[in-house]
């Protein structure tokens, strides 16, 4: 695998990844691991009905947190889940904006906690707890589960929307999120966000980029 | 499952693929016989260097080609390959727009042909091979293999850029795709596309769509 220098520094272990079935498969808790420090994301919604695209930036912190800390402790006891059947949990902080139209700004700032319950003895699937979700009162509970690729699948039923989202590392520096959401059981949403780890020590120059020409698939569009 | 009616009409089938384990895997000639059709495709790209986004928005039109086909045929040859070996191919055309900054526009219209030749009894890994890629003159060989969720996974190698591609259905009416393309060993782009089904039975109103409230993981952001 060439790896030359050049391009953006991300790390590259990605594309055998994709390819090769015997890698070592994570767990939950170890995708989370793999998930912590400081990230900047770029996102992008497509709003099916009205075919129209809206974007937003922001930054976030991922702190992995330990089967037994407290957080964990107290949102299993909040779910009537044996704590001792938690594998671990995360700390997320966020910051960013998202514009609808261009027109309206609005801020979006927040924090959150969940911990990690897995069904099986792998790891690699199970519950996601976490206190309440968007805009809801009740604690939210998701299905996760980690493909053969690696990627963690969570799909989360809501009163009436559901959502599935995947998340996947291209490399260390960098995870990629695709979700789709439905309200009333028709697609409403789909969204992407690309993640980029943020090194203190790395500061990219817009001046030394130029506009690369696009990709094309092999599939031609 | 619940399935009422509302949202966008776009069949329903998708949430259940995410969890179980035990659904009918496709083999890649069914992938792209589920694809055939016409399609409207909502493109965002993510240029990681510049932290900026473009869209665009093309009509795509998907023809499954059976085996024995004269083009699938033509394409084995050219690539010096058994046409015997091949289980089908597609052809595809596309028109289109990508704004960059919006200043510039700029139409992109073309067509392809690519045939599948697998590595595989079940059909689900092996080669995709096409005429030539996007500014090449040699033939393009890309590698495929279809994952536990029956998502397609490409990876085209040429001689300075990789790219991993993964294309999969929310539904039948809905495919969804992303690719992150390395040039010269880095990350350049993350691309994401929205691909809904054109049907000429069912018009979509924007009138009678509002804007819904935003989706939040139930990680937060």
């Amino acid at each position: 695998m060439i790896n030359p220098m050049g391009g953006i520094d991300f790390p590259c272990i990605a594309t055998e990844l994709h390819l090769t079935e015997t890698h070592l498969l994570m767990n939950a808790a170890e995708f989370f691991q793999q998930s912590a420090g400081q990230w900047r994301s770029l996102r992008t919604t497509h709003h099916l009905a009205f075919r129209r695209t809206e974007k937003g930036e922001s930054e976030i912190s991922v702190e992995a947190l330990a089967a037994d800390h407290p957080k964990v402790i107290e949102i299993c006891q909040l779910h009537q889940i044996d704590p001792t059947t938690a594998i671990g949990g995360a700390f997320v902080q966020w910051a960013g904006t998202m514009a609808w139209d261009k027109n309206e700004d609005e801020n979006h700032t927040g924090s959150t906690v969940f911990a990690l319950v897995p069904d099986d003895g792998a790891h690699r699937r199970g519950k996601m707890l976490r206190e309440r979700g968007y805009a809801e009162i009740v604690p939210v509970v998701g299905q996760f589960h980690m493909d053969d690729q690696d990627g963690l699948i969570l799909v989360t039923e809501y009163e009436t929307m559901s959502s599935v989202e995947r998340f996947w590392f291209a490399s260390p520096s960098l995870r990629l999120r695709t979700s789709t959401v439905k309200r009333f059981g028709g697609f409403s949403t789909a969204t992407f966000c690309t993640e980029f780890r943020v090194d203190p020590d790395t500061q990219l120059s817009d001046a030394e980029a130029t506009p690369s020409s696009e990709f094309y698939s092999l599939l031609g569009w």
